[in-house]
């Protein structure tokens, strides 16, 4: 990796991405990617849609190859500095396409001699299992990465394409108590799966638990980062962003494209419905309608 | 497990915690728990206490078997279903009861080969060590269940049938800084001990440090779930609940019965009264005086 | 460890530190630290400089030999009790400086069997690596302690004098995802590194992900305290005090000596001044002037 790659063969992987190239193509190479204020002639480089004087940045830009949008001009002065421009309608989603495809290693399958696996669990092709990892009677599909220390009880079934990162505890009991009689606690059965969908990423030291009589379920292509807690009966819908120290509370439903930004938590038994935004550190208390922005200790709907 | 349960043995198991059964019991078997909108014939259901329309609830129910309070009459309607009613004083706790008791497979002890115990480190009967812990040179009492890549440090003492999840970090020094004359850092030297009672359950990569120089200790019959962390000289009561990413600061003491929500914070040096509640989110930067609910950032007294 | 200690030797060990002795030094052992009230007659006892009444507290203290400062006079009342009292400008500090060189007891460097080690990881001199580790190929330097189940991934680079404690996870990707052209979400190529410098404290199942295109840094003397998640990009200067369960999101700058209370969240590409004070529960959400101290949900200037 990071060798260098011919311009051509970016070209080419984009394909009907590019609009347009302006300046030469041929013999042209790159080399690695860089943030913009360390970027050297090597770096394939590219300006933010959303950013303003994008003309002023491409020419100050040091790299010899760089994505723009239709904003930019391909003009005599850039011609002189010998740059060439591709044309693209979203110069940061090309940036990320070749990036994840040229310049980042992928794990080779194994498994590690030192990871325990359950002598039952069931495993599709194609998979990673990190060191020191404990992995019980569960079923896990294709091309799943599971990171080293990662624990997956009994009884956890996962889809494909899923990464799980180090330290992540997937499957246990959830927290239920009850008081009995001489107000002892006594704790709630817990009986349920967790269930895992295609595309899901869970993050670093992130704990989920099993449902307790109905399962725990996380929808496809949702993304989960670091130090989460999901309690038991959650279900969370598809394309769904929780970003870290997030706390959904048992039985609450989060539907298909919400954003949970860090450190909001969520009472249980509530429904945060689909598209809304959860802002940082709220404390959310009640179900929150879809589409809408709710922020603060106790969450309210944010008014611009 | 889940296999057939003849109703017989669950009323034998209940003693006189069945009041009266309405229906027939001979040759009448349950298979499963399920939530209440899934039940099916061979679930064993039950009707919480606190719902309204607990008749209509019954009468709706696809269950066979179900556990009552005296609120709900054995109606003609529900004979001519063929259902047996269950009554008793607490459906749910009597649901728990019967789920732990018939439905909850229970660890057998063992020591998994893949973990690491230190050769001095004092075990008491039946303790299970799951996969990949790490164990110093503490003393664990019985029926002891140490979940997979637990790490427990030296001079931890463990009392009896407490449960520890994956993930947690039990013993380790506290975060103790003084600035030296030069504005350094220099650390607090921590001496003291970590002391878990019985019956205590400790979640999923939560943190407890052992004291400075006093001890921090966690009381009898006290549950903590996920992603906690517990301070250096916490001391906390009997029977306290403290649910996922709480923080309780060094030297804070919380007595018995108290209820903490998730995300709640404490600052050190504090003292929260018994029976206190805890809300979610709750920045507490105060003694809270015992049986009153605080709330908010900074935490306030609730006015109802 | 914990054997008596001559206070001669003590006193040797302080030096200057020692401003004057009053009583006898001859035949005078100590043998251990307590806190103030189990303080017994082998105790070393301190006075606090922020406390009031010192005078009384020394004269309460059941211990033979204690650090003052110059508030405290001794008097008849403590001569007839035979207490020596060691007087010296910071009694606090000197408590910690002796506690720290006589009384805890330092690891003795090894790899421990169950660690797994990258073949090609490049370890400096006096490592400690705990059980159950799993250390991928990075540069870690000397006098550095890994305990049980840390997870450090390829590529990090560690200094010297650096403390990694349990279940932390070192370098992985940080959580950066792009929505492509049908609403799915594009992951953002991770490719920069994790650098930590010398004197780090990392505390128990805390999270630093790897920069995306920059690398994460973590600078001189900087302590983190437990289940914190620091993402890509974020740079932390000199002598900060970040303690647990706070959230620092990516591309965040936190300048030297800045001090963050527990459950603090900040959003991304923010700048935190020198010297900030950041409370407990604090939800950042712009840049901090130098110096200031944020409170709150959103986090605003506190005006005392």
């Amino acid at each position: 990796m990071n060798s260098q790659i011919a311009l051509q063969e970016i070209i080419d992987f984009l394909g009907s991405d590019v609009i347009q190239v302006f300046g030469t193509v041929e013999n042209v190479y790159v080399k690695h990617l860089k943030p913009i204020e360390s970027a050297d002639e090597e770096t394939l480089d590219w300006v933010n849609s959303i950013k303003r004087h994008k003309q002023q940045i491409v020419e100050n830009s040091k790299a010899r190859v760089i994505f723009v949008d239709q904003d930019v001009q391909y003009t005599r002065a850039i011609q002189s500095q010998n740059k060439t421009l591709l044309l693209v309608s979203n110069p940061k989603l090309c940036l990320l396409k070749v990036g994840n495809h040229f310049f980042v290693e992928s794990l080779k399958p194994c498994v590690h001699p030192t990871a325990y696996i359950h002598a039952d669990a069931k495993f599709g092709e194609n998979i990673y299992v990190g060191a020191n990892a404990s992995i019980g009677e569960c079923i896990i599909g294709n091309e799943v990465i599971i990171y080293p220390n990662v624990v997956i009880n009994d009884g956890v079934v996962i889809g494909n394409h899923v990464v799980i990162k180090s330290g992540a505890i997937l499957g246990f009991d959830g927290f239920g108590y009850e008081r009995d009689e001489s107000n002892n606690l006594v704790k709630f059965p817990q009986l349920g799966k967790l269930i895992i969908h295609d595309s899901v990423e869970i993050g670093a030291n992130t704990c989920i638990d099993k449902g307790a009589l109905s399962n725990t379920i996380v929808g496809f292509n949702t993304k989960i980062n670091n130090l989460c807690h999901i309690a038991h009966n959650v279900v969370i819908g598809k394309n769904v962003i929780i970003t870290a120290q997030v706390n959904v509370s048992g039985s609450t439903t989060i539907e298909d494209d919400v954003w949970v930004a860090p450190h909001a938590s969520f009472r249980g038994h509530q429904k945060i419905g689909q598209g809304a935004t959860i802002g940082m550190g709220a404390v959310v208390t009640k179900d929150v309608p879809a589409g809408e922005t709710w922020i603060g200790n106790p969450a309210r709907k944010f008014k611009p």
